[in-house]
């Protein structure tokens, strides 16, 4: 590897830009929402910028984009990369960020005319945000066998839409198989999304894995009436219990404390109009905890909480446990690699681990993955407010290029 | 006037299960809401049926649809309707059963042959339930010289548009002035809502008055952001300051007792994702009581049930109280017709207060005004399981055209 190599911040920083501007929101965010005329727009300026740097690009049966960087010799690749999706008004970091980055590798080592042993592929994933299509990250949970196939094009979104007819509207319903394929390591650089990296000042986080991941849906069936001319005493409101769950959501964090957290974060009310007492409230539970153990605790804490605020509005309730992730750890050397090359940058650094499922959640489970995070400004993503400095990005992504060149067995030309 | 004169109790169910059918749902509802394809419809037939029973029909800047059978004098008419339109997933008798029993009233008059000194006109108002277009009663309120017209027509649905337009694309943007009218009376025969009639046996509510009513609109703003790596310690959550709000709106009725009925019915949360912690949050909160002065107590318990829940949470709030009508008495001449026609059927009757607001409000507050209930079963409304059996239609029916026969001066031919 050559120790000199490094990434041209203007040019990283133009792209970002560039890419940005593509469903650019007017306060600084972004709404580009999976499969929607804005993802298009940015995959296709992505498949623009990966032929400009040489890469031979594919698109795989989920959208899934590869773009190739060849070896010096038939070892499977390092892949790099993130999604492009966002949620919406969310910001021009998540995800973006972790696909430009590399990109910028790869220019850098075309720059150095670096040669790799291993090819070094870059990805751009498919919905990786779950904002339109359920769950989160469908299509590397296909790739590594977690997620049929069937299942995933049959996913519908609130329009009753199904994703592969999305996939096809926009023209990204590729013919290679979404299939797991070997892989020498997956590197995805992301911003924290949490605050500790900026309130202990560090550049960098060497992403150790990430924490135990568990969504919830909840119906609740009430009694559906006229809000004026209903006494109190015969109301079962489902809106009422509904936020009883709320709170007592909440609380399960409070009670259990550590590290967990627990969030509801959609609701849907109907008949949803001012004067009718609410007859069914959909509303989703996300909680998520280091500790596999804690979180079954807490399931069990949230069957009783929902029980009980069910039981006290006199409603009837369904609630599924319909997507759970345990703790997954990162593969040590790809880790090992990380650290060295953040510790190469100069910058200051840390291990930790990840809140936020990823794409190298389901890579991990197929081949050695790693992450790494840069900082967010106050902790805040899935908003238009998320921010990181450009200072931390180049340490990310000399950190990132320095992982891949040593992983993929890089030589100075 | 004819004691022997009676509705046509065949005649009236058929007409009720015609309407019934336009914007029928699969569980024996109904959902036509204000000035869409399914509301074009139901008044189309309607003016069909009144041109057929003899009346000259208009249409007012409002699109209140009026027809007049004529009178032997050149008085004021005394008029008689309700609404068409129905909430989303509601039922076919709150506002259809109102019209259509007007609408037999007039064919028993025409049956009989009977002329009646004042004019007898039948009504039908534009947008009463407030689903589509807020406030509630916009049409009656500005014939009743409470709403501007402009103010009315610049409402907007959620999806942008504007009442004036949705009217418009419709055929029904008449040309009739909109504006405050002589009338002897104003009948409106409406469904209880309410539990209380059906709980005692009785057959017809002779309406005193409405309870006075009170709508507010909160906006909630926290910090949005992703659901997984934010701790639970810099949390700003819209969504469960929001869910506080609720369910101390629903310990104001239970503080203050009595009469009182507090709903919170309409709930917008964004950006509504599974994965972040909503950022604002929207919701509406409707309060009723009898007493005005209750409700002034209400609306201080709110205002600090609303400032220490987002001062729990750390969150921003806005709070208008952007509705209110004063309890309506109706007109004594009025209601003791009401009454007298109501013991002629020889059903059970009482006094009652709607707990719910009606056109006959706003027409309350520029002549002469009452109304007449029929039971709910279970008190429900709003809803598909709205129902009233036919017993109790045919006596509200006899005791509404008793009363309007009275009132104009009916002689038989």
């Amino acid at each position: 590897m050559n120790a000199a190599m490094k990434i041209d911040r203007a040019r990283l920083e133009q792209s970002i830009t560039d890419l940005g501007r593509i469903g650019a929101t007017p306060r600084g965010g972004l709404t580009r929402v999976a499969l929607t005329d804005e993802d298009k727009r940015g995959r296709d300026w992505l498949v623009a910028r990966m032929k400009d740097a040489g890469l031979r690009v594919t698109v795989d049966q989920m959208g899934n984009i590869f773009g190739e960087r060849a070896g010096t010799e038939p070892l499977p690749p390092v892949m790099m990369g993130s999604h492009a999706d966002s949620v919406p008004t969310g910001g021009k970091y998540d995800g973006q960020l972790g696909v430009l980055c590399g990109l910028e590798v790869i220019r850098a080592l075309n720059d150095a005319k670096a040669r790799t042993r291993h090819p070094v592929t870059l990805i751009v994933f498919t919905n990786e945000e779950g904002a339109r299509f359920q769950p989160a990250m469908i299509a590397s949970g296909v790739l590594a066998g977690k997620i049929p196939l069937e299942d995933a094009y049959n996913a519908r979104d609130k329009d009753g839409i199904r994703l592969v007819d999305a996939l096809e509207r926009i023209g990204y319903l590729g013919p290679e198989p979404c299939v797991p394929r070997a892989f020498r390591a997956y590197l995805e650089l992301h911003i924290e999304q949490g605050p500790f990296l900026e309130e202990e000042h560090l550049s960098i986080g060497v992403v150790e894995g990430i924490v135990a991941i568990a969504w919830s849906r909840l119906t609740i069936t009430g009694v559906q009436d006229h809000a004026g001319p209903t006494p109190m005493r015969i109301r079962h409101d489902a809106l009422v219990a509904a936020a009883d769950v709320i709170g007592r959501v909440r609380g399960i964090a409070r009670e259990l404390g550590g590290e967990l957290v627990t969030t509801v974060g959609h609701v849907v009310v109907h008949p949803n109009i001012v004067n009718a007492i609410p007859g069914t409230v959909q509303l989703s539970i996300d909680m998520r905890d280091p500790h596999d153990a804690t979180l079954d605790r807490a399931r069990g804490l949230l069957d009783a909480a929902v029980r009980e605020a069910c039981e006290q509005e006199g409603v009837r309730y369904e609630l599924e446990h319909y997507w759970r992730v345990p703790r997954t750890p990162f593969a040590p050397d790809v880790v090992a690699a990380i650290e060295r090359a953040a510790k190469t940058t100069g910058a200051g650094y840390r291990r930790i681990l990840s809140g936020a499922g990823h794409d190298a959640q389901y890579m991990g489970a197929i081949g050695p993955a790693g992450m790494i995070f840069v900082p967010s400004h106050g902790g805040r993503s899935h908003c238009e407010e998320e921010f990181t400095p450009m200072d931390d990005i180049e340490h990310g992504a000399n950190t990132l290029l320095g992982a891949a060149a040593e992983l993929a067995g890089a030589t100075p030309a």
